[in-house]
């Protein structure tokens, strides 16, 4: 049977079905159940779809007479969603509490200090982000904007000033920067007690070695385990393979997972028959930045899947022109893997869910404060 | 057929030929030949026989009426020996060229400082050896010996007085030191300009990051990339399996393969079916410190091993009551692969060459001399 997939990826959501209805398509919908759980075969069937009249977000809901829902065992099941948004929201959370009790103990919050360059819009936006981040959970944030054509010695000014204030615990500095500017010196130029980026070498070679510990793990790394971590994914004695060998994800969440155990292969560009390699994985981190690069033969069956691309592809229905999708072939890895994050919504929350954790972090060393 | 090996590895070999004997036993014989090269399974029978007979050593050679050659290609092949001991040497011997170069240009010889503490006999003999390493390539050698009970800040002392001479381009210090001293304190008091080791983090960090370079490799890892470039093993595209993940053999050649274009898998104490994961590596290099580890049926035929470990097993007929093996089963891999290092004289000579490589290559970057 062909099938068309409608889909409602927008919604928050917590746990996804799959209907067959008599209309000879699947639906994959997006139900707001009262709590995060995977969805078992033995389910009674008529209570998935009293769920889903009762949760479904109303044009589906529109939809209810021309559906009879189906064993979910039958031909495909479908793998649990790693909600980012929930994930995320749940550290944001737990940061505001910590930094509220820092507050009343010593009367300081943690500070955040962002170096923007030039005024490209996506970078713009970026910064504005991170801002309402950092004040959501109060987080003192700093910002200082230098016109395109600023001299490297410029920038470095204000970065030794923020390596000085006590109140700066955290220095980014967004990327891209212009041409003319030395990107790697003035990286270098940011202190290795404030770099909560965690790409200064010396931080990514103590990730490396046995018996050293980084300053800071790098954010996105970092969440990808914390979204393995909070979903009771094992990852001592399984076999994981990383697609993509970047400074900022692939090397190091490769690291991250050998750190607790797992067998880890690294597949890139050179890779001959990747998908051979990743069909071996119990867990499969992809951070190739190539859209739909995964493929569902890629994968074992229960395999657990994080997808960290971000990629944008023409779509004539988006205002914008375009939609944002990951590496992953999300309709097809989601029948063969046990859980799967979703794009966007997956691991995109929790990059700057970490770098809000990495300041707080630097803020409770500075002051010698128990972690 | 059973068939008992009679081996002679410890002369001094270029290449193993395989007979079957009318004993109904194996020999794999080392000879002497003029120069390196495999054997090919077409090579005139007879042709072998002659080089048996006269180039093999005596008491091998009072053997050959029973020996009876057959075609190379019945049943077994057997692996090129890829020989340390004649790299190093030609190693030693470019090293040595070029500081004569340096010499005879700006009347300088490169230097490095080894300090000692302590006097475990082990320590010694590896001093003596590196010293007299440096001597025969033209190195200048500084050495400190401190009383095993000495402080903490009398070594760093030692340290920064080497730091900032400036006719010692590299500094060792010898390991294990005793306990009461903090060695990664002590390790990186080393200036990372005469790390000649490549242990500092930073260092390490730079390795693992794409578009940075490391100011120096370190040894053992660089050895065994050498002993493949100079056997024209190709690594892009290729399959590679470390196995051991330490941080001075394991992770650091990972990422050389990894940096040439092969597709890494790590493979580690906590990996389930090592040989499944190891059978589909082209290039596999062992660092796992463990006796006879790898077996035949973890090898892929054809193959190329690159045998890291030195582990001295009992053997009450050696006069030290011991011997050294490395992590691989020789007599079984040497089947399966097409080129192998044997232990010793694989990496372990390669080890001290690659230590003598970075400490010219140190002096050089410090006189500002071309590479």
């Amino acid at each position: 049977m062909s099938s068309t997939i409608i889909s409602d990826f927008n919604s928050a959501t917590t746990v996804r079905l799959l209907f067959a209805p008599k209309l000879r398509c699947h639906i994959i919908c997006s139900l707001r159940l009262p709590s995060l759980r995977s969805i078992s075969p033995n389910r009674s069937l008529q209570s998935d779809r009293k769920n889903f009249l009762a949760f479904a977000p109303a044009p589906l809901r529109s939809l209810s007479n021309f559906i009879t829902p189906v064993a979910l065992s039958m031909g495909d099941s479908v793998a649990t969603v790693i909600d980012g948004k929930v994930v995320a929201k749940q550290i944001r959370e737990e940061i505001s509490v910590e930094i509220s009790r820092m507050k009343e103990q010593i009367g300081t919050a943690p500070g955040l200090a962002v170096i923007l360059v030039g005024a490209r819009k996506d970078s713009q936006t970026y910064v504005r982000n991170k801002k309402k981040a950092c004040e959501a959970v109060g987080i003192t944030s700093f910002e200082i904007n230098l016109p395109e054509d600023c001299t490297e010695e410029q920038v470095i000014k204000h970065i030794d000033t923020f390596n000085s204030d006590p109140s700066v615990h955290g220095i980014l500095i967004q990327l891209p920067l212009p041409r003319h500017l030395n990107e790697e010196k003035i990286l270098n130029a940011v202190t290795i007690e404030k770099d909560v980026d965690g790409f200064h070498p010396l931080n990514i070679g103590r990730l490396m070695m046995q018996g050293r510990k980084p300053l800071f793990v790098p954010c996105t790394p970092k969440g990808c385990m914390e979204l393995l971590h909070r979903h009771k994914v094992q990852i001592k004695g399984k076999r994981a393979v990383v697609i993509g060998r970047s400074n900022i994800v692939g090397m190091p969440v490769a690291l991250l997972l050998q750190e607790e155990n797992a067998t880890v292969s690294i597949v890139h560009s050179h890779t001959k028959n990747p998908e051979e390699i990743t069909r071996q994985a119990d867990i499969v981190i992809s951070a190739a930045g190539v859209a739909n690069l995964v493929r569902g033969n890629w994968i074992k069956s229960g395999a657990v899947v994080i997808d960290v691309g971000i990629n944008p592809v023409d779509d004539s229905e988006n205002a914008r022109g375009y939609k944002l999708v990951g590496d992953v072939c999300y309709e097809e890895v989601c029948k063969k893997a046990s859980a799967i994050t979703p794009v966007p919504g997956g691991v995109g929350p929790m990059t700057i869910a970490m770098l809000l954790s990495n300041t707080l972090l630097s803020a409770k060393r500075f002051h010698k404060l128990s972690n």
